[in-house]
């Protein structure tokens, strides 16, 4: 692992430093060739920093900031306010060349505007896109995009999707000729937007990518495909209902609901028996799906690594979302695209 | 409870008959007072027909016919080549009264297209909705809809929708000033489609309607709001991923897996403490939400009941639909809507 440096929008997400520091500590922890520049407001960063060991906090910088970037903005009113915000401060350090990639909960739609302004799209992209690993029962993972950043698509978007979401399966999970497939709501090809029927026509053309035809909401966790394209919108509320969904269930086998049922003469012996054999199998299997560890969505298509945490994100969630960035920069996968792009 | 006959097209469905029939035993089983009149090809039925004893024969006929609407068929294809099949004329028997309303697994676009055409929608609604019942982690239950009868939506189809929907879980829920929320991308005024933000506008101003604003699909299980409002693209991508996902889930904890992990020795007691405690608790609640009892959609805003099933429904879940089925021709929704309409 060669040494790298991050820069996080330490402000963006739902609740801030509270949930982005510990995070920064916890990636610091996991990745000792880490480096991270966190902007940021100093007030409310400093004092989670006190009890952190020096070799943490040798390879943190807090770079001030009082200025962020709201949720609640409009893309252009966000775009025009957005001079020394955390977010933008982050962005523009990696065009700087002072980051190899930056990580933000913030707002999507400012993120996905700046990270378009100051790092630019790739040479024949169109559009880039938020893409994202999710975990399939099979044990294996697929990637879905887009998640949010472009509302309404094109034919040709979904297209350019689909090809990029191709190359970041390839490299981001070392498959070979992954299976492409567009969300639609049946299987027949006469369902769906127009869009999607024009791009599967486009897609099915395209005999250097592996277009396996349309796939449904209930078999996104099944492994059918490696790589989901859909509009921004439906990718959105899919992926939402989705972990909303696996976290509601999980939620009924986890904590101690089961076992506060129980009395106090079995309760010993049914703990014992659950933690041996039930959660051996099934709740390993369960944890795969746990989206706390699928918290990183990127967004593709540019020149650098971006990374968009939920904002909804608690700090194992925020660090996973940093862990991906390195990743990602270490893979060098904007590289990768451009030299994929020329393929296909 | 009062004597009901329904019209099914048992032809419907991925599997048809094999499902289908079963499920119209089950279901005369179950409701004493129900009569089916059962359309599809009696070559297919009769033999499915042999061990059925005399007291549930004798509340279904079969009405034979040879043609089948298809899935692969486009909308206007199908209605074209729609005379004679099993769809149309279970629907065509609603139309002549001699059934109160009625259920199929097939083409949802020509079901849907037929019914508006023989059936006619209520006076002001531009457009019928395909509307569900889905279940809550609270244990309470919420109507979505459309769930793929519309692909694409204004706002005023939208509002329209809302106001349907209100008045469907006023009266299949029970529930007295049901909380309205469209779905959407996040719940800030700035997000998702012009439609869906032209909608919440709308809706704002109604008073008569309890409107609480936007909802997140991680949230849809929640029990935040009683009636989910999107278009049917939307809809239909979000349902079933809910589906599959619960589904999923619950397929690593339902079966032998952690049973069959244990030893000779452990086992029956093992089996035994989950039986006892473990399903009692949380099994029994994630039985609520076992999509089989979430079968029926219904088609509101007609002048009467029509119900869809999953064309992938087993005979459990057909056996459902066709309860819904009853359930709503009994409770008088059509009538119920239409007086609704005049009040919103």
């Amino acid at each position: 692992m060669n040494r790298l440096t991050l820069a996080l929008d330490v402000m963006g997400g739902d609740v801030g430093p509270r949930i982005t520091i510990p995070a920064s500590i916890k990636a610091l922890e996991n990745d000792p060739m880490l480096s991270l520049l966190l902007f940021g407001d100093r007030q409310q960063i400093t004092p989670l920093l006190e009890k952190v060991p020096e070799s943490i906090l040798s390879r943190l910088t807090v770079c001030h900031c009082a200025r962020v970037v709201e949720n609640s903005q409009g893309l252009s009113y966000a775009l025009r306010r957005s001079k020394g915000t955390s977010m933008r401060l982050a962005i523009e350090a990696v065009q700087k060349g002072e980051a190899q990639g930056c990580v933000s909960g913030g707002n999507t739609a400012a993120l996905m505007g700046l990270a378009k302004i100051i790092l630019q799209p790739l040479k024949g992209i169109e559009r880039p896109a938020l893409v994202s690993v999710i975990p399939t029962m099979t044990g294996e993972q697929s990637v879905m995009l887009d998640l949010g950043a472009n509302i309404e698509c094109s034919a040709e978007n979904l297209y350019q999707f689909a090809v990029m979401g191709a190359i970041f399966a390839e490299n981001r999970l070392g498959l070979v000729f992954p299976r492409v497939a567009l969300l639609n709501i049946g299987i027949e090809e006469i369902k769906g937007y127009k869009s999607i029927r024009d791009a599967a026509e486009m897609l099915k053309n395209n005999t250097t990518l592996n277009y396996i035809g349309f796939i449904e909401g209930d078999l996104l966790l099944n492994g059918k495909a490696d790589v989901i394209v859909n509009d921004g919108f439906v990718g959105n509320v899919a992926l939402k209902t989705l972990e909303g969904a696996a976290k509601n269930v999980i939620s009924l086998f986890k904590g101690n609901a089961a076992l506060n049922k129980t009395n106090h003469i079995c309760k010993p012996l049914f703990a014992w028996l659950v933690k041996k054999l039930f959660l051996k199998g099934s709740y390993q299997r369960l944890k795969q799906i746990n989206p706390d560890q699928y918290n990183g969505a990127s967004l593709i298509g540019l020149t650098s690594v971006v990374v968009k945490s939920h904002g909804g994100a608690n700090s194992e969630a925020f660090a996973y979302a940093i862990a991906d960035a390195a990743l990602q920069a270490r893979q060098q996968i904007p590289t990768k695209i451009l030299a994929g792009l020329e393929k296909y």
